[in-house]
Formats: C-alpha cells, sequence, structure tokens
C-alpha cells in the first residue's frame, strides 16, 4: 500500500486494526477524515487524547467510565444487594441500555478458556468473591454469553459460591421479543420448549 | 446511549458517524481503544493530529498527498502525455496498486448530479480542461465507475474534448479476471459479449 504518503499511509494501518474496520474501509474512513479535516479529523484527534487520559477502569467492577470508582458503583441507590456478572463493558452497557436492572455490574474482562490460558485470576473472579463477602450482596445474576466458554465460567463462579448464602441466578433463555422460530437455530427452540411456562 | 460518561459517549459518536462503521462497532472499537489507550489509543490520536496537519490535495490533480504538488505530478517519468480521469482519491489508488498506469491522473472529486445539484465547476472539470490545454496530453482515461452518475460524468466530459487532439478512451467493461459468469450481472455479460475478441 505505497500509493498513500507515508503519515497516511501509516494512519490507514493503524485505523485498519480496530474491530470492524479491515484495510479498505479504513482507506475510506481516512480518505473522508482527511476530506473535512478541519471539521472531523481535528475534533476527533482531540477527543480521542481527552479520553486517553481520563478514561480508567473503575477499581470495584472493571466498568470503563472517568473516575476511579465507577457511577454505578459510587451510587447509593444501585447498591440493592444484587450484583450482574458480565464478560465485557459492552455488555454492561447493553445491560444499561435495557434498563431493567437496578443494582451494581461485576466486569470480568473475558472468559476462563484453557485454550488461551485464561484462567480465574487472570479474570476479575478473586475480587467478584470479595465484593459478595464484603458489599452485602443476596443475588449473584450471571449474564455470561450463551457460548461454551461464558457458561463454563458461569458454572465456575457458581461453584465458587456455593455454600454461601448467596442466591445465583442467570439470564433466562428463549425465543427473543419478535424473533421468529424459523430463523431461530434448534438449541434456543429446545431450551425454550424445556422452558416453556403456562400462557 | 447515556451508558458511558460524557467524554466516552462524544468519541464513540464522532466514530460512529465514519463510514464504514456503526453505533456498534463504534462502541466496540472505542471500547477495544480504551483497553489499550497507552498502545492504541494515544498513538491513533497522535497519527490523527500528524495527518490533520500535514495533508492536503494536490493543487493540480486533486490527489491526497502531503505536499501541494502530489508525487504524481512533481515526478518527471509520470508526465507521459496521458491522464487517468477518476472520481475520487480511493480510485486513484486502487489504480496505483494495480501498477498498470503510467501517467497522471485527474480526481473530479464526485459526480455529475443533477439530483444533488452538483455541476462541471463544482468538481474538477474546468482544471481538467486547463490541464489538457496546457500539459501536453495526448490521451484521457476516462475511468470513472459503471454508475449512472458515473457514465453521465463521463459523456459531459468527452463532449467537452471534442474538436481537440486529445483521444478521449475508458476503461474497457468485461468479465473480472477470476469472474464466474454464474455470479455475474446481465449487464455485464452482454456487455463483454458485444466487446467479445478472437481468441
Amino acid at each position: 500500500m505505497s500509493e498513500a504518503p507515508r503519515d497516511i499511509e501509516n494512519l490507514i494501518e493503524m485505523m485498519a486494526k480496530l474491530p470492524g474496520l479491515g484495510p479498505r474501509s479504513a482507506r475510506r474512513a481516512v480518505l473522508h477524515l482527511i476530506r473535512k479535516r478541519a471539521l472531523l479529523l481535528t475534533p476527533l484527534a482531540d477527543a480521542m487524547h481527552q479520553v486517553a487520559i481520563s478514561a480508567r477502569e473503575c477499581l470495584n467492577c472493571g466498568n470503563v467510565g472517568v473516575t476511579d470508582i465507577c457511577e454505578i458503583c459510587a451510587s447509593e441507590k444501585r447498591g440493592n444487594g444484587q450484583i450482574c456478572v458480565v464478560e465485557d463493558v459492552a455488555d454492561l452497557w447493553a445491560m444499561e441500555r435495557g434498563k431493567a436492572f437496578a443494582g451494581r455490574y461485576h466486569v470480568l474482562g473475558g472468559t476462563l478458556s484453557a485454550l488461551d490460558n485464561v484462567g480465574p485470576e487472570d479474570l476479575r473472579i478473586p475480587r467478584l468473591l470479595d465484593r459478595v463477602a464484603t458489599e452485602g450482596v443476596n443475588e449473584v445474576i450471571l449474564a455470561l454469553n450463551a457460548t461454551v466458554d461464558g457458561q463454563t465460567t458461569a458454572h465456575y463462579i457458581a461453584e465458587q459460591l456455593e455454600g454461601t448464602e448467596v442466591a445465583v441466578t442467570s439470564l433466562a433463555q428463549g425465543v427473543p421479543i419478535g424473533g421468529e422460530l424459523d430463523y431461530l437455530d434448534d438449541g434456543t427452540i429446545s431450551a425454550a420448549l424445556k422452558a416453556r411456562k403456562s400462557f
């Protein structure tokens, strides 16, 4: 890709490494930014510098914010004894968009994976057990992805919490709202059938 | 999207406006950047500032570079009397990757469009006619996209050059290398058939 000058090529290569972008879309994005550089490129660079300075992970739950303790952990209102365990900050944001959960979160930062050599101490599992012991928690809701690694991690956490007073629950599995049976995989359909309830 | 702090939300919104990214992929990209902010976010912001300062459009052809006259226009070697007319800098880069063209370029910066109110003076068409008159050009190759607007623009330019000594050509249309007939649209197949040549 030697057709653009070094500076620009360099920017394209960095953009191409972002999740969701490839070399072609990175080129398009960079050309778009250059065309409107006063309006878009400089403000975007400034916004990135700003976030690079201000962003930090919550020391308590792992959420991304601009303070050492995130807004949710700092809010008295959210301390209702429920902790929702998610893999990733994106999952936390998705839950918050749903506006259905009023407790606090715990972001693991990944899942256990024998293949990638990720053990409990690489995630925030010890910190979760600490919180359960000290924060007056009465329910841990496992909102992990319905993948093999996600479910392995859920089982591991449930095991660690066995023998405590804490209720361990997980998100219901079934047909998504607006979902069409014809487009659902067999696993989802059979899980929804098993968990059927009176109408 | 009030689940992230203002600074981060702001960055996500700006990223989401880039071509090829939407709100969801912008969120993923920003979280990825925050997770590796020393390694990725700060260098990316620096690279953007660098390009915002250094990037400029070639005064002659409209190519994007870091000098007032781009490398291609400045190179004696490329002054072979051929000008390849493209819609966009991305098209110029695509031609350069092909390494098949040894002349200079002219980037229109779009296509004529009655609907969007884009006339010849909004593109670099007057500048093209100037160059043809003064740069010792003997061939203008119209490498415009095979869309309605692209072809309208090609016809308009060809008309403007009528009566001059300059040969006006366009890229051949036909079956792409490695293309399978079954996957080609009818227009391409019939164009390729009309332009068939002895084997």
